[in-house]
């Protein structure tokens, strides 16, 4: 049988990472890759990447979408262009189009229905439409505070609370990431910017919690009650993107309520900071279950961000290609799991 | 649409768990009880159970299998009847051939193929002629050391090493589970009965191997290299069923390694033991994964496994009900979730 052949829309930290992980997999190949910024457009892949080509052949980066996808010339492509489903929405159709699957970084496509119900029920019709799937995942949401919590919950008859907690360094991170979050701000400057409603914050807690909520069967009142606060350094905190002086802020806590009949059913906790430790803040993933029984879980350090992600776009490649025709969530395929044999003996489909 | 019509095959411990649970959950209705044992064979469920019957129909439990399933009066019958694939091959077969679909305790089901190919190839094949489908699941194969492991590999682009550890308590059980486990003998019973292969120990480790090497894509060199050794108390140990003389055995530790080309790649610690906080020992489940990111969970205290192996065998119903036909296991199938809804909510078929 035939590669599996791969093309990636959006060659920035999550595309080109993906690139480097699934150059070093079997049964599997890159075809092609869209990018428009300036630094790599034109370039070849593997030079971009720093990597050896060896006898793959040659993949030029290239800005125009239609002449990387094109029908019957690429199976699956990974888009990683976009935090929103309504931003997505239009090249994400595009690719369905072209009868080629997609898995989405996209936040909000880890649920769209969440938050984009109309753009839901429109992306399935048109995977429908067209025989091929698309799915949305990555680290958070999409497996740390949902589909994680989910796995969890199999091993009880009664589940009365979830709690959900993320502690993680924004250390790795870049400059977009720290104006999203409003690091290296003063607390006056981030407190009005939320008050604005310019600081994005973390985005996925609708997404994760209406997952959650729908597989368990609860019904929720309405949107979450969320709140995001500013994590405020005693100490003066560098990253190679970044200088917080001491009494600026290093960090952003998201809280997130959400709630079915009044009350509190699912607690989402997630602050994210740079250089946590010197804060005294030790990272990690905490689920606590309530219900029959109740369970901890504790998962320290917490899962790299950014590896996390890469990994869950590359290796739900099989699940989505042997998936029925449609909008996929998490909750609705097999399990993750790390490839390391040949991605074609995950395959139950022929490829032709 | 009509209530999920289920019957249970075995009403011990498993089985009875199953049918208090569900007795409490919406959508899903038990239309059958099998089982021989002089205690409760011709009474009524809710009687046997303790539990008041309120408007549910009248269950009188059955010795007879074929009385209590008929052929379009059942959509899916749990089985909790054994441990070992040959042993409950007739029992499923017979099921299957009623057009009813299966989900099955016994720990090597969890991955039939492992040990038993043929029968496996043979239920997978009786399943597809007549339509349904079957699953073997619990706490343990099915869960905690397999299911678990591979969903957090899913956020790893490489991994290299698994070590999946189970330290629990044996005090919630009776006195077969002690007879298995050899609790209560003396360090040289012990040995001796696990010399002449007397002893079952944990029955699962070859199961939860395959499912996750098999998954990943490693092959494994041959069967595991197991272990058991005597957990020998210092200190006198009791329950309501057993009482342990300091210098005696409290409980058996099963080590297990997978080999692939020459090195071990899967390692699997099992420890049980009564009352394990007298001998200075903390239950928990861990989790260790060494690869792109290393991952190290920890589930403290270990998930109780009488009640996970219920919840498990019930939150998996929709699934199995909406799979395509055939034998499917845990790693084919959506993941299990706590069902706190209708039932009904959850089936992308229709029951007619």
């Amino acid at each position: 049988m035939r590669k599996i052949k791969v093309a990636i829309w959006g060659f920035g930290a999550m595309g080109s990472g993906m690139a480097k992980a699934l150059l070093k997999k079997d049964g599997i190949e890159i075809v092609g890759i869209c990018d428009l910024h300036p630094d790599r457009v034109e370039k070849e892949m593997h030079e971009v990447l720093g990597v050896e080509r060896g006898e793959n052949k040659e993949v030029f980066i290239n800005g125009n979408i239609d002449e990387v996808l094109k029908e019957g010339e690429c199976d699956l492509c990974l888009c990683a262009t976009d935090s929103f489903v309504k931003k997505a929405f239009p090249r994400l159709k595009l690719v369905l189009e072209k009868k080629i699957n997609v898995i989405s970084t996209a936040e909000e496509m880890s649920y769209p229905k969440a938050q984009s119900p109309v753009e839901a029920k429109e992306l399935d019709r048109i995977a429908k439409e067209n025989g091929v799937s698309i799915l949305g995942t990555g680290i958070n949401p999409g497996l740390m505070m949902d589909l994680l919590v989910l796995t969890l919950t199999g091993a009880m008859t009664d589940l009365t609370h979830i709690k959900s907690e993320r502690v993680n360094s924004l250390s790795p991170f870049g400059h977009a990431v720290m104006e999203e979050q409003g690091v290296g701000l003063s607390k006056e400057e981030f407190l009005a910017q939320d008050k604005a409603g310019t600081l994005a914050g973390h985005v996925g807690f609708e997404e994760s919690v209406n997952m959650m909520t729908d597989a368990v069967g609860w019904k929720l009142d309405g949107p979450l009650k969320t709140s995001m606060a500013p994590i405020v350094t005693e100490v003066p905190r560098e990253t190679p993107y970044i200088k917080v002086d001491a009494g600026d802020v290093a960090g952003c806590a998201m809280l997130g309520d959400g709630y079915v009949n009044g009350e509190v059913k699912v607690e989402m906790i997630h602050p994210q900071q740079i250089e946590p430790q010197l804060g005294g803040t030790n990272t990690g993933d905490y689920i606590t279950l309530t219900g029959t029984p109740n369970i901890n879980m504790a998962i320290t350090p917490e899962i790299d961000g950014g590896i996390g992600t890469i990994a869950m776009c590359i290796n739900m490649i099989p699940q989505v290609l042997n998936a029925r025709p449609g909008l996929k969530t998490m909750i609705d395929l097999p399990v993750p799991r790390c490839i390391m044999g040949d991605y074609r003996e995950a395959l139950e489909i022929e490829l032709v």
